[in-house]
């Protein structure tokens, strides 16, 4: 199938050369009137169009941008694709959108295709088992910027656009130390990720901060709506020594607001909750999460501009840079007043 | 930046002509083994790659295939790009997702750019704002071959697959008739839209089927959250004469649990709600919400099916088909048992 109408096929079909053609597509004086008008009639007829990929070739710039994301249902990646799509749009470039899957081996391949596609620049955030960089070299090699957001190769020199998420973790603490919260249980993500880590430094800090003992035993690894249930036992019997929990994401917050609620405890009376996030979700669930914006939309935005900035950038002088966004407090009905 | 190292390039470096360059490159026979050494060891020093855009225009086959969906962000578009993916991945397809955003302008440009990348094949569910459809026939007019999902041009001849609206309404008012509901409200999307339609109609044939009257009053033009809270008032001086809501979709459904909770009406004791679509929202919202799964899922990968039935068929003859999936009504505590 997918057959489209060649300058060859126009030729053979109108028993003249295929330059005599070409030239009369492009209006060439050369050619006579006659000739050019019955070439041009028969072109629109059979709905000839320049071929774009061998225009491509020749321009050797497509306008468009390639993102690479772990997953589009994460509204986090969604609301990051959102700001991208303002900026790119508003400069004249397409974008289009691979999912990893968190699959490594499929980031691979959508490396392989944006590169073959040969988009002007990739955005992207690492899959959770890409731990080989190669495909993200072999495109920087093949000179297309790479620009990461939120999750980043330590390994890779490139712009790169995080969420504060150790002041993001810290603020949220805080806020519950500030509404009288004295035993914070932290549900953790694991702390091979980075984003694991620095939340959980940030919950630490802030306890220090206000003279509050860290307790270890006060820490779970625990990051998933699955893992709440998992965990439900192990959450229940610390929930008369606690008064506070800080989760790593909404998801995580809502599912032990669910599991506490199913026990009789009340939140925020008993227990308040805060999470990370802002999803739709916090305001969705009962009672509207207590949480940290993590400005999906701005991080888009300035990995976009730092991007535009390589692909436009004609100078061979380049040094990599990384930009922190500050997230912010949302505070609704989980948490105290 | 961006410059791909060229056979060109290869040979003025090297001093050599471009031809002998390519045939060292194919280990041509009659390049000497002192020429094709040098000559490949520097094409892999400077990271020679035989130009993608050139091979698919010899192939004409890119194995990629093209999405275009109103808004990722959506529950249900995300679950069909499972879908899409499932399949295509395991046909050794690509898959490259556009993003319209309601806009059809977008739309245009993003039809224009999947046509200039030649994608084997096209899936898309059309914007809420797109009445005019040459951009598709377009597509189709250059022999990519376009199959719509849930939101389809009565226009275009093309394989669709839908997800059958009217009996999804018809199982979800039928539930609320069968735990006791004799007064339900309708909150409907516009008419001018398909599943406005043919949700609505299923609505009122479940209510005909149980032998009761059919009261225009109860519906109302309601189905975005912002909409529940601008007819809050309406909805809530209904509220003693019901016993039961049918929604369009699910956060609507919640948006209105949402106001009326908030007024000391229960749910279910007092009015029943049900929503349509399974998002993750359904388990999250309270209470959770019973409603019709729309199978997203599903529908990706039959579309995708269809589509690669047309890129793979060599046949001229082919005869549009749409194909139609049954929704599955899941309960939970938002309805009564």
């Amino acid at each position: 199938m997918a057959h489209q109408v060649t300058i060859k096929d126009i030729a053979k079909i109108l028993g003249i050369s295929a330059s005599t053609v070409s030239r009369a597509l492009k209006d060439h004086p050369d050619i006579s009137p006659k000739t050019k008008r019955m070439v041009q009639a028969f072109a629109q007829k059979v709905n000839y169009r320049p071929n774009a990929l061998a225009l491509n070739l020749r321009r050797s710039k497509t306008n468009t941008i390639g993102i690479i994301i772990p997953e589009i249902v994460h509204h986090f990646f969604s609301s990051v694709i959102s700001g991208i799509e303002k900026v790119a749009y508003a400069a004249g470039y397409n974008v289009m959108i691979c999912q990893s899957n968190e699959d490594y081996n499929r980031e691979v391949i959508d490396a392989q295709a944006l590169l073959d596609n040969r988009v002007d620049g990739v955005l992207m955030s690492l899959s959770k088992t890409t731990f080989d960089h190669d495909h993200i070299r072999n495109l920087i090699d093949h000179g297309i910027p790479v620009v990461f957001f939120d999750r980043a190769p330590n390994e890779i020199e490139a712009d790169k656009v995080f969420i504060d998420d150790f002041m993001g973790a810290k603020i949220a603490t805080h806020h519950l130390i500030a509404t009288g919260c004295r035993n914070i249980l932290h549900l953790a993500a694991p702390s091979h990720l980075l984003i694991g880590q620095r939340r959980r430094d940030g919950y630490i800090k802030a306890l220090e901060e206000n003279g509050i003992q860290f307790n270890p035993d006060f820490i779970i690894k625990c990051d998933t709506r699955d893992d709440v249930f998992a965990n439900a036992g192990k959450i229940l019997q610390l929930a008369n020594q606690i008064d506070g929990i800080f989760t790593v994401n909404d998801s995580t917050a809502i599912a032990t607001m669910q599991v506490l609620m199913k026990n009789g405890i009340r939140i925020p009376e008993h227990i308040s909750v805060i999470g990370f996030g802002d999803g739709p979700n916090a305001n969705i669930c009962y009672p509207p999460l207590s949480t940290v914006e993590q400005k999906g939309t701005e991080i888009g935005k300035e990995a976009t501009q730092l991007l535009l900035n390589q692909i436009e950038n004609t100078e061979d002088i380049y040094k990599p840079t990384t930009k922190t966004i500050t997230p912010v407090l949302r505070i609704r009905e989980s948490t105290l007043m």
